[in-house]
């Protein structure tokens, strides 16, 4: 792993980024899954962003992934959401060290699984998240998606919401409750990679304010996959894995919303030197403290990050990724509100970038966990609690 | 005129309100002209609001008209805002009272045909505003729209933008520039009341992020009016009723966003109801603060209306308007945009309530006077001088 | 009852403000009582403002004591603090019908009593509040002050926090426990009108950041009061009391935080007047907001004033009160910090009017029920709920 | 220079900031200089944090600095900012390269000199800034100090303000304009490092609402020095050294006020831990929000010192040290504002530490450039434009 290609990336995606901002507002329009991007992205070499160098990939860190997410961002948040699931899945397989994952008792089995995972992703494959579901939103404890046993595999029934890029990756993480009781009499929740294909089904339920062309769909699920489906090889080992990557569910979210909220300074800024608008003094307030409100949550997710690559479960490392989400989403929201302000009536044309920027940009606070949910969270860590143990049950 | 009238108008508005919400979602969606509610209104009596009693209608005065602005405006934002430029057409003649028209220079023949105008708003006739034009914004002293005397009327050239309700009016209030100069030299500014019909076409320009379904389309003008359109029956009257008429084209903004700020209170509220959400301390929170704010801007806007009516051109008036304005549009964009985050993720469904009211809640801040204009004015006026002559040009 | 007599007690009020304004400073330095404040309130008669006019006195509504008490506030928060309490005590009596008190239990003895509390304002007297104790904040079922009946009067023994006036007064409104359960086995808590003198000691703790010259120290008590000290004639009267008062708790502040944030934009436009610095927009866009801002909050005082003459009991006014304090308290501390910043750091020497403004502003949102109390009650109530039964215990 | 030696440094200044936080009340109550905080800092080797290692020094970069004053002013605001200025003149002598030096024409002389005054520090010398004169404010063309050569040396006239630590400081950095115009007939402007004593005395001005222990009086001059006084060894060559030095006049503030804000947190939690308020929803939203914003101030700040140390004359390095500025003094008053309401009424007690930091907190966004200001600026660059050249004269 050399510096050198995790730099090659980040140029890749800086290039992306102009290239996605001009097809973001069809793909807004139409809340249709940006397939171009995604061809420009394989093409780019970033679907294999995290892979290890070995198996075809950049061989990315977690700061290398924000760094990249941002900048595709800038150019289409939808995109960048989409990314990022698949990122999150490649990313946690790749970061598990392999004495861990032993220590969690995987067999020599999942070092060949993870590596073909890893593999296919460098040559193209992409892949998505399917673990919320109604009712339950990113709980694990309260699924519904059962799987049990079968012909020396598994079969898994039930339903998922919110799964970015439904219909279009060729493989699901899935999170799944197996229909017996673990050893201590407790819910055992596993991870699936389930191949798309037949049994699995896309229910097209998403059409939302913002980030439309994630096309986060519904999916259906009622398919038997191979025993090597099983993440990790190991049955319930959901619980740990989630403890590992909070950043991925949260900070990767945030590095996202930061590159939407620079989007909309740079676009504000662009509109605004072309209607001859600049001298305006309140036109220039706004976009000097929209600004430093953006540098100071891109370097807040920068840290994050280069906790989460230092010491992942660290509850300091836990406390930046809370306070890259808060503000991150927080920021995102106002800064693309008070751009709107800035610019005119004349951005909020449907199709107008501000105006679907404006959009994007409210959904980032709303991602789990949401920003009072991170507020509260910081909370009670700063006042020596801990989160896990001392709030009320969270409404995510 | 009684109170009891215009009682009776408050009542129908309150109880159109649902029945508007209702079909908010449909128009939002297809941007269509809201043909059912305004068949609703008519029924009601309320496109008759601001005629007086004698000529059928209900005699109301601003602080009427912004009672009932609130409540249409809590069912749907957009049909209130249409409603908002047919009550500033008829409110604005009918609140010039006969001795100020005659001093103006009207002759007997205006009266006729303002009398005309409102007894046809009281059968039903429904009027919109034909003034902004594309780079002039609403300044009338850059209008390229113009007319001519011709064949004993006047030929009317131009094209409008931003015309709520085009191609479903029967009239536009169009304002347009002699081709001809005054006898100082300077331009001439008049109003007509063009007649929709052959002359009046509408491009369907309107695509916007909140409140869509006013179809605030472009309106092109190639027309010969008879001479009786001419608004006040003498030429260069413009400028002195723009004088009178900021709370139209103000506060009359206002009292739209007050009731959609109001409605997502509500909407949020009894969405958290169902979901059982009560309880969250944020949520109480957001509720809480919103509640307090949007009672205040409605008591802004209750106060710049019972001013409006007592004297309508005092600098103290206008202070108090663009107060209204200001805290209206910005309590709006605010609010709505806490609810979201109150409600969470599931309401930012297209087609949810609360996912319109925020992008229509957005829309207010950024109408003329945008709120960065407004504080501009306040600061000048509270600092001891006068905005329009001592701020740099506005840019609307 | 005239309104010609209000209307004077509201212009004295207006004259005195800048007499006030001259002496704040002073006051603020050495934190002592602002006895030429209250001389001047005395000669102009405002010390009777609540008494009825057949005891000398204005008859003033309560909407007229917010009235007078925003114009005494933007001479000297403090004073009108202190004032506040004055007004409270005697504005309660004299608002509660004589048939309320007769099916609340008073004997006859009570009107000549309360007669002579109300006489003896118009007259002169300066009434005091004692009610908050150190623990127990101002809630009444916690109290430790203790009363028992002794000599045909009472004893009473325990110490008293926050006591604006403490040490000035002519007399204290005491909240005490009785040491004897009631019938009910439940506590019995009573209202006394202490006089000054041997037993009542005053300990100068007050030092505060804010409204230093309202002298709020801790009052000790250890005196025998006759029967007629008794509030109401009848022990028990206080939670009854307590709830037809909660105005005069609450919303009096409020009034006294609208005056406080009203003078903060006039120091601070006077003074950049004074600098040639009106020109600037950030400075313009700052008074501009500010001025609506307190504008609001000054209608949304009025609006809950109306509405406590009108209805007192109705939980809708109490809605409005909480309004109305949350609105005041946050207003003033942003309004006067936003000030400071457009009047620069010459502005912040100790001894100049903003400096002590701002710190005067900064305590309305931090007296009970402060902020966040106030936004959780509106909350609740917005929501269906009832505030009094579903919240969690408050922390005031 | 060692690494060693400047976390040394860091560590020093953390045990001292509790040392410093016990004394802080008394020293703001007085206005006096915190004689035995700068003993300390004596003691502890930090006046000698700037000097390079071969004059006994830490040779700390920019960067340490910051992290030092951020820890020192955890403890105390008012020290750290007189530590600000002291190493502000010692920083700026350390940093400027030799060959650089030599370029601007400092003759041989002036590296003796130099190394003197930075090996007196490392002994113990406190160094202070005179640069403010009322009128002028920060602004070196508006001068009105003057000197003229005189008996082999200097006499310099003039009266400067807002000297931090005036009084106690070894000597003064004095910016001062000569009679005479230079050889572009323009104004001539130097700076000199005035010895205290005859010639040079306090006139104690300073009372402020906030960092009261600074004793920022005001210093008036009269004095002939010798030529070794004129720093660089040569004339004019401030307006160089000010374009160079703008790092220590902007963000070493912002330093100071992240670490005030960091200190009303903590302040705040072991003030509601010992009160058993840290369950309280609201208290916990504040400490939450209040805790990613001074944690996003802070890197803020240290991404600004790190390109100050790498590229300190950079456009690029100005934008992010205004961001710092902005950020930095923002947040500090807004966190510290809402400390006090998390904490409550008891916290507003003259001398609760709370109440000394909300009164510091202040004062932060006022320093020059104000916030305002640094927002214009930004925007100006933000929007393409050179601050320096497009913006309206600077109020400071």
């Amino acid at each position: 792993m050399t510096r050198t290609e995790q730099q090659d990336a980040l140029t890749a995606a800086r290039k992306l980024a102009p290239v996605l901002a001009r097809r973001a507002a069809e793909h807004d329009e139409s809340g249709a899954f940006p397939r171009a991007d995604f061809d420009d992205l394989h093409a780019a070499g970033l679907l294999g962003l995290m892979a290890p160098t070995r198996l075809g990939g950049t061989g990315a860190r977690f700061a290398d992934y924000t760094d990249v997410a941002i900048e595709l961002a800038t150019g289409s948040g939808a995109t960048a959401l989409i990314f990022n699931m698949h990122a999150s899945v490649t990313g946690a397989l790749a970061h598990v060290p392999d004495d861990v994952a032993r220590t969690l008792g995987a067999p020599d089995s999942y070092f060949v699984t993870r590596d073909r995972i890893l593999a296919e992703a460098s040559a193209g494959a992409l892949y998505a998240v399917a673990m919320s579901e109604r009712g339950a939103g990113s709980r694990l404890s309260q699924l519904t998606t059962r799987y049990e046993r079968r012909d020396g595999g598994f079969r898994i029934v039930g339903s998922k919401a919110f799964v970015s890029g439904a219909g279009h990756a060729d493989a699901y993480l899935v999170a799944a409750k197996s229909s017996e009781p673990g050893a201590d009499g407790g819910p055992v929740v596993s991870y699936f990679l389930v191949p798309a294909g037949d049994g699995v089904t896309v229910e097209p339920t998403w059409n939302s304010l913002g980030m439309r062309a994630t096309g986060s769909h519904d999916l259906h699920l009622d398919v038997t996959v191979p025993a090597d489906a099983l993440l990790g090889g190991v049955e319930g080992i959901t619980l740990l894995l989630a403890q590992v990557m909070p950043h991925w569910l949260v900070a990767s979210y945030a590095a996202v919303y930061v590159g939407v909220a620079r989007s909309a300074i740079d676009t504000a800024s662009t509109y605004l030197e072309e209607r001859g608008l600049t001298h305006l003094p309140a036109v220039r307030a706004r976009i000097g403290r929209a600004d430093a409100e953006v540098a100071a949550a891109r370097l807040t997710v920068a840290e994050a990050a280069r906790r989460v690559d230092a010491d992942p479960a660290a509850l300091d490392t836990r406390r930046w990724v809370w306070r890259a989400k808060l503000l991150a989403g927080d920021t995102a929201a106002r800064v693309a509100a008070s751009m709107l302000e800035a610019a005119g009536t004349s951005a909020t044309r449907r199709g107008h970038d501000l105006e679907r920027i404006f959009r994007d940009a409210r959904c980032g606070a709303l991602q789990p966990p949401p920003s009072d949910v991170c507020a509260d969270w910081l909370g009670v860590a700063g006042l020596g609690g801990d989160p896990e143990r001392d709030t009320a049950v969270p409404r995510w």
